[in-house]
Formats: C-alpha cells, structure tokens, sequence
C-alpha cells in the first residue's frame, strides 16, 4: 500500500464498520453490480465538471483522466462480472453520494470546491473499502480490490489537490462538514446495502 | 487511410460543402472549442448509453472505450488550444445532433438501434471532415485531424455493428431517413458556424 492509500484511509472521520463488511460477503453480487454503477457515476461527475468549467485547463487535463481511468475498473467490474456469472440488473443508487452532493453550496466558487471535497471524501472512502475488502473478500475479487487501491488513492489525491487550488477561503470548515455527513451516511443503519452504504439494520436474534 | 475511413465517407449521403470549409479557416479557434465540446458530448452520449443498456454486456464494453477514446481526444484539443493560445470559452452547442437526437424513436428497440445509427452518422460526419480539414487548415491542425481520421472511422464501424447486431428489423429505411436529415443539416445554411454545422449563409456581394 503506498503512502497515498494510507493518507485517503486517515482523511476520513470514521472506518467501515465490521457490520458491512459482514453484508458485503452476503451480498457478493449486489456489489459488483453497484461497483460497476459507482464507477459510471464517478465518470459522469466528472463529466460533468468538464462541462461546467471550460476556463480551467488543468482542472480539464485531471478530471477527463480521472474519467478515463474510472471507465477503466468499469470495463474491469463487467468482466468479472462475466467471470463469475453476475447479471448486470438495474439496482437504485445509494443515498450516500447524493447525500453528499446536496450538502454543496449552489455559488461559485464554493460550488466548484465543494463538489470536489465531495470528489475527494468518496474516493478515499472507495480506497478505504477496497483495502478492508481486499482483505476479506474471497479470491479473485480480494485480489481485483487490492489492484484498484491505489489509483483511487490517487484520484483522492487528484480532487483534494484541485480544491486546494481553487479555493479562495480555508478548506478546514468545510471539510469537517462534509465529513461529519459522511461519517453519519457510513455508520447509521442503511435501508439497503451498496457499495457506500451504512450497514443494514441488525436483525435481532431471538433467545428460546 | 485506411479502409474504414473510405467506408465513412461512402456511408455519408453528401460530402462537406467547400462553403463551410471556408468557414472552418475563417473561424479556427471556434472550429477547436467546437471540437472539444463534441468530443467531451460525444463520451457522454456513450456514457448515458451505459446506462441504459446494463443488460448488454458487449454494448457496454464497446462504448466505455469508445467514451475513454473520445476524452482522450478531448485531452488532445485541448492540449491544442493551449497551443494555439485559444481561450476556451462557452459555445452553444449546434443544432446538428440534437436534430438528429429528436428523430429517434421512443419505443425500444428502436430507440437503441436508432441511437446507435445516429451515433454511426455523428462519428462519420467527424471523419468525413476531419479527412477535409487535414487537407486544408495549417499545421499543426492538419496534422491533428489527419492523425483522429481512423480512429474516428472504427467509432462509426463499432457503433454500426451495434445498431446490426440489436436491430430487429432491417436498417435501411431507418438509416436512410437519418442520412437525409443529416444531408439538410449539413448543405442548408446554418445561423453560427460549428463543427457539425452547415455552411453559414453567403454574404452577397455588392458590385459597384
């Protein structure tokens, strides 16, 4: 795991709980096929930025990359997908990205910085479940998982640099507020399991 | 050229007006700003088609790289523009695709098979005049244009064997009621010069 991996895990407020790592390996296809989702949601953000700001080339140069690269794992997910005969249904997102996205301020330039702290905390949190995944889950996807660590490190690396660049006020405030949201989203009991969920509620077990 | 190149321009009912040749050498930073704004729309329209297909496993693998390949080029424009000391300032976007967009059937399949028949014509067109613009605009542009014509070329060849391989019926009335809006919107004089416009209306010549 090099350097970066290990800055994206101590960026975030709060670790995966055991609870959904439990869920991940009861719900094995459910997240490949929601892996595959969150990578076309993270290209289409990106996407996104490229259309909003054109007068910033280097912010251009990174995010249509950043996009390249997360197609990529995409085509990567499809084909272990294939490989281990998960159908590609549709499945409703998560609240957790558009949780996120809500908390970001609607003027410039704090919209631009916001929604790349945003950019930021969710690929440090994908670094982080890839390693706790890569270390639980069964072959070949503990292995897929550990080969993806450290390009999504980099791309935490790649938002967080940006924000730094583009903000005219101290990040610090900010990002406390966002990772106080995203700490909730990741620890409360979510009503179904994704790649970013919380875990499920416990069911009770009944004593006779 | 190689052999698919010469296809897409077959495939094509008109050849490029020289009008909007003129046109191309007269406006050249709004030609690469143009560029650039329909390589980044072109991985997008791949991308909501990843979307939409989940079920389709080798449409999927297709069009993601499809998508990687067109930011790629978007990467080269831009790279170009700086260059070219070009600003990369907000266009609206010309009327070309979304008139051809609106043709498209509701119902699937068509509304696939037509989606990649209008992704088929779009990337045909784009080879077509970037044949004609590597014979005619000044280096380094001819050179770039010269250097995206194949590539080009196999985006029109994937998104044709697409269209083939989900039609359920035959693909020529379809095709040839596109290829003759996309003639109209290609030799009627359009009001602002774009890469996928049409020759902009003749300024007449007062003789004194």
């Amino acid at each position: 795991m090099k350097t970066t991996s290990i800055e994206a895990q101590r960026f975030l407020a709060c670790p995966t709980p055991d609870a959904w790592l439990e869920n991940a390996l009861a719900h094995l296809p459910t997240l490949l096929i929601d892996h595959a989702n969150c990578e076309k949601k993270a290209a289409g953000t990106a996407l996104g930025l490229l259309y909003r700001y054109v007068d910033k080339p280097s912010l251009l140069q990174k995010l249509s990359r950043l996009a390249r690269e997360e197609l990529r794992h995409f085509e990567q997910v499809l084909e272990l997908m294939v490989g281990q005969g998960v159908d590609y249904v549709h499945l409703s997102p998560s609240r957790y990205a558009s949780s996120l996205h809500q908390l970001t301020s609607r003027e410039e330039p704090q919209r631009l910085v916001d929604s790349l702290l945003v950019g930021a905390i969710i690929e440090a949190r994908s670094c982080e479940r890839f390693l706790r995944l890569s270390e639980v889950a069964p072959a070949p996807l503990s292995g897929f998982y550990a080969r993806l660590l450290d390009s999504e490190a980099r791309h935490f690396r790649d938002y967080l640099n940006l924000a730094e660049r583009y903000a005219d006020t101290p990040l610090t405030p900010r990002l406390e507020r966002f990772l106080a949201a995203e700490t909730a989203l990741i620890t409360n009991p979510d009503s179904e399991f994704r790649f970013h969920s919380g875990p499920l509620p416990q069911t009770k077990k009944v004593n006779k």
